[in-house]
This record gives structure tokens, sequence and C-alpha cells, in this order.
């Protein structure tokens, strides 16, 4: 028998992109086990009593009323769907309402206005993310001098899903390059970022989470070896600390606390 | 002068994409200019007080008290924070309590919790990255059981940011494959996709849309006219149809839209 078990709607006229970002917020209710389902685009009335018939089936079904995180613009929908006895959380009144009237302009009440492709940083984000897979891995080398930052690590110390964040979210554009051998002898960064030193962030992690990591790719290998793993690592962090360059351990933290912390950086 | 510019805060004790999520909301008002600032890791009484003098200069600079969208678990530095003039919507408040209220749990206020690494999709997420960067553009042919979505379509109609958003969001693992002349010769999908037809989805796009992407590619080719654009999207989309693979036009749409437009129909 489901302890405890909430169901929680994200109910959109568009992407449901908006509302589904709030599901982090459930985060913080660790004793609550959440089913968490998708409505998106539930723009006209068949599809609102669609919507009524999975919220009073998913009553019936874990004994408690569900959860539902709402972005619906047009009002006569809404106040529709709200016949259904649930916990409601309503973007449009709790904020938009009360936003324009501080604004002194009416919201688009239109599905579809948040994540539209018009949005203003939308054809920075798609630019950034082809920069970020061309740039991955120290693949080419030329266009650095457009980067914004310039990650750098030893393999798998998470590089490459940092980058593609930054671009994703934020539309920052990040090459990142590996921390190798010879850069340890030579005790410098990659020559091919000389003159880029302000860009560059550095990525470490600990040695028992990169031997992991490691093994999942190559087992048994020296590359994934913990002796090795804690031989690079040293040499990597000694490297850019003599260089001055900032770092963040990826061991404890998500992409988009890296990303955070990152884009802090570089501003400073 | 400027008119009607709005400085909109999203200030957090933790990464702040949260809150910096809502900020898609403002698009719902074309007529206000918005200024976005962001300010995380606020989770001490000195950041709440840089935070204030911001948001002091803000309305100085501007002649207009600043939108802030905040996510702070500590009730002490939200209420210091607040004694600026502002407009504030205060996702704790707005949200986390009375939610906490209906599920009968104090939330978690410490920082961090929406997007730590130990959210229950984390892993999922960063596996199906570099799924998505290992099944691109037909790169690898092992592990396509394990692929979620197969998108097809012409080369540069939008599949590689797509899959990569539909792992950095959603978890879901997408390969995807360039649709090439000798497809439309032999009239069906690329043989290695043999047994996934039901996993399939299309992407399309306007020919005069595909012939400006391709062009900032390579300039004045026959990849990039505008004739062949026309030709090869015609035959891609008489294929898909031939087969019955549902597809979607990526000319007007984000890579949001276009992933929950996909995510309903591998449902389906």
């Amino acid at each position: 028998m489901a302890t405890n078990k909430r169901i929680a709607f994200f109910i959109s006229d568009g992407t449901g992109i908006t509302a589904g970002s709030l599901g982090g917020l459930l985060a913080h209710f660790p004793e609550t086990d959440f089913e968490q389902i998708r409505i998106p685009f539930t723009n006209d009335i068949n599809k609102i009593e669609d919507a009524q018939k999975r919220l009073a089936n998913a009553k019936l079904m874990s004994g408690l009323r569900p959860i539902v995180i709402m972005s619906i613009g047009d009002s006569n929908l809404r106040n529709e769907l709200k016949q259904v006895d649930a916990f409601y959380i309503d973007l449009f009144e709790s904020f938009l309402h009360p936003l324009g009237e501080e604004l002194n302009e009416k919201p688009l009440t239109r599905p579809g206005v948040s994540h539209s492709i018009t949005g203003s940083n939308y054809g920075n984000r798609m630019e950034a993310i082809n920069f970020a897979l061309g740039h991955d891995d120290g693949m080419t080398h030329s266009g650095l001098n457009q980067a914004q930052v310039i990650l750098v690590g030893v393999s798998r110390c998470g590089k490459t899903p940092t980058s593609i964040y930054l671009a994703m979210q934020f539309g920052i554009k990040a090459a990142n390059y590996p921390l190798i051998p010879e850069d340890f002898q030579r005790g410098t960064m990659p020559p091919i970022l000389d003159g880029y030193l302000d860009k560059i962030f550095g990525l470490t992690i600990k040695p028992e989470r990169l031997h992991s990591l490691r093994t999942e790719r190559r087992p048994d290998s020296h590359y994934a070896s913990l002796a090795n793993c804690r031989e690079e690592i040293g040499l990597a962090e000694a490297l850019m600390r003599n260089m001055g360059i900032p770092t963040a351990d990826s061991t404890s933290r998500s992409v988009e606390e890296l990303s955070a912390i990152i884009i802090q950086k570089i501003k400073t």
C-alpha cells in the first residue's frame, strides 16, 4: 500500500517547461513520495476535460487529492480545470496577474509565450550549443577567442555536460580542454590556451568518484585505476593552483550548481 | 531615456535555477523592456546586504522599483531582504509553505535542495547526455536498443540540440540519424534503424530556413543552395510520410516545444 504517495501534475497550455521547472520545489519535501506527470498543450476544452479525468483518477488511485502546478493563460479554461478537487498552484493567478498590475501591462494569455523561438536569447543558446559541441574535449582550436569560458580538468571530471548546460540554459559559449600528462610535465596549461588564462576555469573531482566514472567507460584499465586517478587529480590540482586558476569540485555538485559557480567567477 | 525599463532580479540561496526558470514568464509582457540579473548563493546576511544594495541601485537607475523573484529558505534572510522597496515574488511564501500545509510536511529550508546531485533523476540525465553525444548524427550504431527515441531528418534541421535538450531536461535517451540521398533512393529509413520504426520521430523544416542555416556553415555550396534544400526536404518528407513516421516542423519551434511534442508522441 502506498504511504504518503502524491501525484503532482504539471498542466500547461504550452510546453509545460515553466510549470515543470517548479518540480524542483518538490525536492523540499523528501518525506513525500511524488509521482510527476506532465500534461502540455492543454489548450482547449477537450484537453481540459481529459486532464480533469486524469486528476480524478489520480485521486481515486492514491486516495489523496493531487497537486497541480498549472500555467494556462485562458481564464475560462483555468476555471473549468479547477472544478476538480486538487491542490492548485496557478502561475497565472499567483504570478502573472499581480506582476501585470505592478507593470501596468496585461499579460499575453496565448499559449507558448514563455518558450517560443522568438525569445530574445534563443538564437544565442542554439549558437552556444553548436560552439560547445564543436569545442568539446579540445576538438577544435579555431574560434577559441569567441569562448566566454574554457573549462579544463582531467578526463571525465564533468567538463562536457557542464559546457552543454552553460550553453543550453544561459547561451554561454564554453569550450573545454582535457588536462593530460604532457601538461603536468610542462607545468602549464595546454599551449593552445596561451593568452586565454582569464577565461579558464578548472573542474576537479574526488579520486574515488573519478575511478567509478572511468571504470564505467574502461573497466580494469590503468586509466580507470584508483592510483592513476589519484595521481592525475593531484597533478591537475597543483597545476591549476600554481597558475591561479579558479576551480570547483564536481564530485557532489550538479551541472546546475557548477554552472552557477562558473558564471559568478567569470563575471568578477 | 529608458522608457518602461524594468530590472528583474532572481535571488536565490542556491543555484537560482528554479527562480530563474520563472524568467520565461516575463515574456508574457512584451511591452516591458526587462533587464534580468541573477544573484545565486545568497545564503548569509552579508550576501543579503549586497543584494539589497543592488536592488536599491536598480531603483535609482531605472526610476522604477525592481521586480524580485526569490527562492530563499531562511525566513530571517527572506524578511531582511524584503526591507528594500521592490515587487517581490517569493517562491517559499507563495508556494512552499502552502504546499507544505497540503502535504502536512515542513519544507526543507537549507539552500540548494532543488538542483542538487542527489535529485532522483540526476544520474539518468547525465547518462542520457552521454548517450545523445555518443549517438549524434549516426555516429555509433551500438546501443541503439537503449534509445527511447531516434530523431531523423535532413542535415541541420535541429536534431542535435533537440536530442541534447531531451537528455538534459528529461533524462530521455535520444539518438539521431541524418537522412541522406541514399535513403531517398532506397525509399526506406537507414537500414541500421530496421526494427526501431516505433521509436523514430522525424524533424522537418522550411527550405528557406534550412538554406539560411546551411549557408552559415558552408556558404555558396550546393549543400546550402535553396534548390537543394527544397529537394532534400521534399524527399525526406515524402519518405517519412510513406513510412508513417510522426514529424514536427522545427522552423518556428524551440527545442523546448519540439521536445514536448516528441515526448507526447513517444508515450502514445
